[in-house]
């Protein structure tokens, strides 16, 4: 067969990791897609000096390269839900070519469209490396348990947050402190919000959130809370109870609608997630027949995400065609939102309160007064008239319960600080 | 398009659960598949009273249904590496049709001349559900991880094995004792030979090695152990040395070879693969792009493996082909095996020995000779010129030179059971 021409638009990490894999494993990948795959063009700001680029055109501008060399494939690797990386997609497709892209912020905001696009084309919009690096988790859900109806599907899916957390267990620092020196390290972005404030992430699980229940991607119904106030505190005090702290995804299915929500939790140290530690990333689905599946790997770097280009690639070089969500765009149903306020489940809160007497008569009552039942509570430390902090956590309850039960505690006097609560997952 | 007709041979327990798939889930499948899927035929030597074979044409011998009944997938679910099970499954190819199987015997004996003929056909021959249930470890080996070169594969295969293996860790109780209770419960077979004894993971790992490295099965090449001598006080011993013992396939690619071994193994409390329990299966694979990558989930019972029956079905209907192991038949190279006795590793050792003084001098002596490295040793308990165990672990070394170490060990007068060995992953 003819070979298969690419077009790279980024040469950043990602891009370069790519344009390695396409290089080294060349007679492999001959051997599995049969045909060569060929590197025609490459697009980025400057050409860099230490990739093998050679045979293929060089354009500093990737508007210009999807416009006008002639490619096969597209693979976008520039970022950013809009901008340049939106304009090449579109050209490309538009054109009639392929497009893969690792790019979860567009695919969020814009892969309905852009899988309509495709599709209409009858070309491939394809995204394996958007979600959990080189973990094949978009094909897994989308063809190896597609048999399935599935009930949640949840995850790891940010490895910086995943870092920083676990850091914090290891050596007991702050959250400030650990973020710093991971941003040293490169290991965290100059500007970490997209990570730490839990967007990431968001991305992603709107992803996963259609291709398991067959609905359109919708970003602006997940409900999104970050990672900056979790304390090295939390942390100790989450051990000590039998869970880890880990930064989550989930998507459910519920009577009244899915839920997508993105937030710190509390999970069992045992669980298949709680385990999963560092830059790693994990993702569970569960089906009605095939049960709780998981995978884990490594969720982002050059190398892994390459794999995932090049899976996409390959599927392309030998025709295999699956609908980018799994269903034809048009088959998507629109998403119904669950109100988080009906979720039910277990809570961690942590108060820093005056030690004087009468002050859990107080927070015992709020908690009574609004049906929220307590499973344990324990002051650490006895400090009479200084702040100590408290720790409770209460059994399953209505998160619009919980949230008027916060309410009460914050009016009370001995309450110094706003209580910081975390949802516990039993899983 | 037009509907895709499925035949089903044999309705045991996977045969069972398929039906129910197919019935319960049969809109969700019309979407993915864009097609409707249906049962016209099933097989089976008596007709299940309890299932919806509603429409379907029922017949008692599978031969004939594979011959005469007009279908575009034959499922095969009877089992065994030959027989029937082979005789359907030829008979379908020869006619032209696709084939989906449940039978990792067959695929290990078979699955190179199946491959073959498939191919020659233009059909797929599908065994997703071979290998670990419903985990799609096929597909991500074949098509997610494709972009990489492998350097080894290992899993937990056998459920069985593994429930056995936990219970006893659980319980303290020892191994005929749980395999008895397995069998009473339907966890494990009559004659459990082909689980207990590690067959049916060589089948698997078989299958897997030739995925992951592009080599024809061979079946034969694999060197086998099971789990019959695994005590309760191995388990025990293991655990204080901070590791679990499961019964492993581990397919490795070495200077001198690939090595394909079955055998109970170390693995360390924390691995991803020491805290996966009971009936669950995981397979890990290490590329050199992708890093370790491990998935996880239900590897045997009805609905889980009819999750991966009907994934292979969606494959088909919707026209997505892979050559059966990645690349064509006739591209897959010779296996060349490695030696077992070129093996490194660091080994766990229990004797019996008689507590008497100098007896671990002569034990000691027979490792130095064999320049084996000893890590740490414990006699447990003291009873003198009674019979006492003895445990301990040595350093990574040639399995040669350990194999030499534990005659030389066997032959001392003091020492009354013959040694038993288990080796140590580091994973």
């Amino acid at each position: 067969m003819d070979e298969l021409k690419i077009a790279i638009a980024g040469l950043g990490t990602v891009g370069g990791g790519t344009v390695t894999l396409l290089h080294r494993n060349a007679r492999l990948l001959e051997t599995r897609a049969g045909r060569p795959l060929r590197l025609v063009a490459a697009a980025a700001l400057e050409k860099p000096a230490d990739l093998p680029l050679e045979g293929a055109a060089f354009f500093g501008d990737a508007r210009a390269m999807a416009r006008e060399a002639d490619y096969d494939v597209l693979v976008e690797l520039i970022g950013g839900a809009s901008g340049v990386a939106l304009d090449v997609v579109t050209e490309a497709l538009s054109r009639g070519r392929h497009v893969v892209t690792a790019n979860k912020a567009m695919v969020a905001h814009h892969g309905l469209a852009l899988a309509g696009k495709a599709e209409a084309a009858g070309v491939t919009f394809a995204f394996e490396p958007a979600v959990a690096g080189g973990i094949p988790v978009i094909k897994s859900l989308r063809e190896g348990l597609a048999a399935n109806t599935l009930s949640q599907v949840y995850g790891i899916l940010n490895g910086t947050c995943n870092y920083i957390l676990t850091t914090m267990r290891e050596t007991g620092r702050e959250f400030a402190d650990v973020l710093a020196e991971a941003q040293s390290l490169g290991y965290a972005e100059a500007d970490p919000s997209f990570d730490i404030d839990g967007i990431d992430t968001a991305h992603k699980l709107a992803i996963l959130t259609s291709l398991a229940f067959g609905t359109a991607v919708d970003f602006s119904k997940v409900h999104v809370e970050g990672i900056r106030r979790v304390s090295a505190f939390d942390i100790r005090s989450a051990e000590e109870l039998g869970y880890r702290i880990k930064l989550l995804g989930i998507a459910r299915r519920t009577e009244t609608g899915i839920e997508q929500r993105v937030h710190p939790c509390m999970v069992p140290i045992n669980s298949s997630i709680g385990c999963v530690d560092g830059v790693f990333n994990a993702v569970v689905a569960e089906g009605d027949f095939v049960g709780r599946t998981v995978f884990e790997g490594r969720g982002a770097g050059a190398m892994p995400t390459a794999s995932a280009v090049v899976a996409d690639i390959l599927d392309i070089a030998t025709g295999r065609r699956t609908p980018s969500f799994g269903v034809p765009a048009s088959a998507l149903a629109p998403l119904v939102p669950a109100s988080l306020d009906d979720h039910r489940g277990a809570f961690y809160i942590r108060l820093m309160v005056l030690d004087r007497p009468g002050v859990f008569a107080g927070i015992a009552a709020a908690l009574r007064d609004e049906e929220v039942s307590m499973e344990s509570v324990l002051q650490r430390g006895r400090a009479p008239g200084e702040t100590v902090p408290v720790v409770m956590t209460v059994h399953d309850t209505q998160e619009r319960s919980m949230m008027k039960a916060l309410d009460r505690i914050r009016a009370i006097q001995e309450v110094v600080e706003p209580p910081h609560m975390i949802r516990i997952e039993a899983f």
